[in-house]
């Protein structure tokens, strides 16, 4: 039985991140990174598959990463960890570790309708050959009904409605599609701008039972109604894969996942724990979070790479920061929404600027763009920010994630630096973050 | 005579700004804004003018600002200020003040070469009759020269290139452009992209004379050869606009700005001043600095409009963010470079990371993209960064900006939460700002 310095088990985001990182801190340990899948797919760039890019195969995570940062690999499937040998079990043997990362993801979450198990229902796994197949359905499916509309919900329609020649409905529980990434003012521009192009959506829609004889052939509603499918596919969240962990006799948390402290470092000093299969805090007020998000799980994974041979890291709680695009529109958001900090029970003060993001607005490229920041009404420290606008907004949602990270107040953020120009950004005069700060500020 | 509760001499972005905050920060105050100009060129789109805008008239700051702030407009000449009376006498009339904001702006540096008040020869005023001549001018000339290979000078060349039909040079003192914005490596990127396009850029040429009989027809270098010249345009920087400020006898600091305070308080303590006529000093280590941007007029202007009627604001000094695009290729530079961090004397370490600003890289609008972060080495605190790619690095910048604001270290930004999507940004996995931290971090 060979023994490894550092083993980690799984190989999507926080997997890999975590191998390079152990790399980098830790040159001279030997890192074994092992996984059940024959080939990584990119989880975000999944919904995009279907349309923009075509195929399964030109969504993957090149092995070469793990060669370059002379990580080994071995595709097996882990079947038990042993906590008190430090030994994990694979259906290739067993393996040695000094340090053990756990970076088992999470499994979409399968909603107790009547029907779900049915043919031509589908969770969203990361397998290749799971999207191969969905990939093949959609392709023959005329009608194809998405239940939930999150980011997942939206981006799958999207991309599905792609193909062409589909009919294609959103399915959302709530009033508004993606209505805890936003508040309501940006959720309706977005659901508005799916609609014409050609989505149904539905909100408020309480699936009761998914219809079919072995194979789906529609939806039912609670209202009666129901909407012939060929397909359904399942946008409603997902769960910790912690089954191994659970095993093990590793603490599990409050939300289900691998009970971490603020280091990774999981109730066995040997083992840490990072991206969605690891309990979160949020970075407001330090309550368990169920945010899962890969860019939270690189966050998470730097900080288990980075600690388990002598903690160096902590982490602060997830934000929460994420964007998202269809057609020419792209919102991103950051931290609280105003109803999300209203809700927590914080006293909001909230601004907005809106304005193109050149200067003069004739200048190519520009876009009508808006920033709504939203601060606590006492210390002015802001709390969470949101953009919609063109592609830029994917970066422009970090400045909004820096201010977070740092609790800037709405005073550091109206005498913020910033760089402008004309075929790049707003103007200085009109800059949609310090302008939303002043804002914010004259009603404090 | 009228009094007025604050007045703004300037009305470019120094003086629309501080009358925009003042209003908002003193609702109930009277606010005349006082210029010489008819109407206002957006200050950084001057260049764009000539090719991509195609007039001066498409590049205004429209007056509606002024009037949707409740901010009176006069156009009239300064011609003194009676700092004992509170007073500023115009062409049109004296004026009362009970505040006083300078916001007079700087003008085109002549260099003191034989030749240079030739006609054909253009300092860049942003005078709209002078951008009209100029336009003209341009529009029948065949040869053009820039002296000066700044970012006036890169964006003059390339835009002026559009109009068709003309050769274009350029001409540097330094031995790379933009040298003093971007490490060699990026400006060398620069150079060869704008030749690419057309245009002539020669480096390291001492411009000795310029040629022709009352009316510019070459340029002579001191390496003896000449560039045949219909027009030349000077792009070599520009020096603060202080006059009226010094013939009142306020104090004029070390590099030729009116002296001001961290607030932006003059020697008089009714009189702010603001903007590229205020004299400035650098966030990093409060020497003088000399930078003139638009962006650093606004965050000026911001706490002189909100400081007039009692101090609440500070300035930390000028970072510097600004970014450049010529074609598809942006640029942009928060802080310092490497070498002019080594030039003040910091101990440096430095990092680049470069990859696609999408994920997986053959998602749409694709761009190679690289960031360079630099570090005292010590204190592992950012002191600048650069970064290469498309059209986001105008707001991505701005993230770099946040980071030495805050003066984050290494370990602050590789632990740094982003957002990330497959349509708008690198992955997580590799997201360049995160990544440049963790190389720097093995380097320290």
């Amino acid at each position: 039985m060979k023994t490894v310095d550092i083993v980690i088990l799984g190989g999507s985001a926080a997997g890999i991140t975590s191998a390079i990182t152990a790399r980098r801190h830790h040159p001279d340990k030997s890192i074994l990174l092992v996984r059940m899948e024959k080939q990584v797919s990119i989880p975000c760039g999944i919904p995009y598959i279907f349309g923009t890019l075509g195929s399964p195969e030109k969504n993957l995570v090149p092995d070469a990463i793990l060669e370059n940062n002379r990580i080994d690999l071995l595709v097996a499937e882990a079947t038990k960890i042993d906590c008190q040998r430090r030994r994990l079990l694979t259906g290739k043997g067993e393996i040695g570790y000094e340090r053990l990362i756990l970076a088992t993801g999470s499994l979409p979450t399968r909603p107790p309708i009547p029907g779900v198990d049915m043919d031509g229902v589908f969770p969203i796994f990361k397998d290749v050959e799971h999207l191969r197949l969905l990939q093949q359905e959609l392709q023959k499916a005329k009608q194809i009904v998405i239940i939930g509309c999150g980011f997942i919900g939206i981006e799958f329609a999207d991309e599905i409605n792609k193909i062409g020649d589909k009919n294609v409905t959103v399915l959302e529980l709530a009033s508004n599609c993606l209505n805890l990434a936003y508040d309501a003012e940006f959720c309706i521009e977005m659901e508005e701008l799916v609609r014409s192009r050609g989505i149904t959506i539905r909100t408020s829609a309480m699936v009761k039972e998914i219809l079919g004889n072995g194979r789906v052939n529609a939806v039912k509603l609670k209202d009666g109604s129901s909407i012939s499918a060929d397909v359904v596919i399942l946008g409603i969240g997902s769960r910790a894969n912690v089954t191994l962990a659970k095993d093990a006799g590793l603490h599990i948390g409050p939300t289900g996942g691998i009970a971490v402290d603020r280091t990774t470092q999981t109730s066995d000093p040997a083992i840490f724990a990072c991206g969605d299969c690891a309990e979160k805090v949020s970075f407001f007020g330090g309550r368990p979070s169920l945010l899962k998000l890969a860019s939270i799980a690189q966050l998470e994974a730097r900080i288990a790479g980075a600690n388990v041979f002598g903690l160096r890291r902590e982490s602060d709680g997830t934000i929460g920061v994420w964007s998202t695009a269809v057609g020419d529109l792209a919102m991103g958001t950051a931290g609280l929404t105003e109803s999300a900090a209203k809700e927590l029970g914080y006293k909001v003060v909230s601004a907005s600027a809106e304005g193109p993001n050149r200067h003069p607005g004739n200048m190519p490229g520009a876009t009508q763009t808006k920033v709504k920041l939203v601060f606590e009404a006492n210390s002015q420290v802001i709390l969470g920010g949101q953009i919609r606008g063109g592609d830029a907004v994917g970066e422009m949602i970090n400045i909004v994630a820096a201010y977070v990270q740092r609790r800037m107040t709405a005073e550091n953020i109206a005498t913020f630096q910033i760089g402008t120009h004309p075929a790049l950004t707003a103007s200085p005069i009109a800059y949609h973050l310090v302008k939303a700060a002043e804002i914010a500020l004259t009603r404090m």
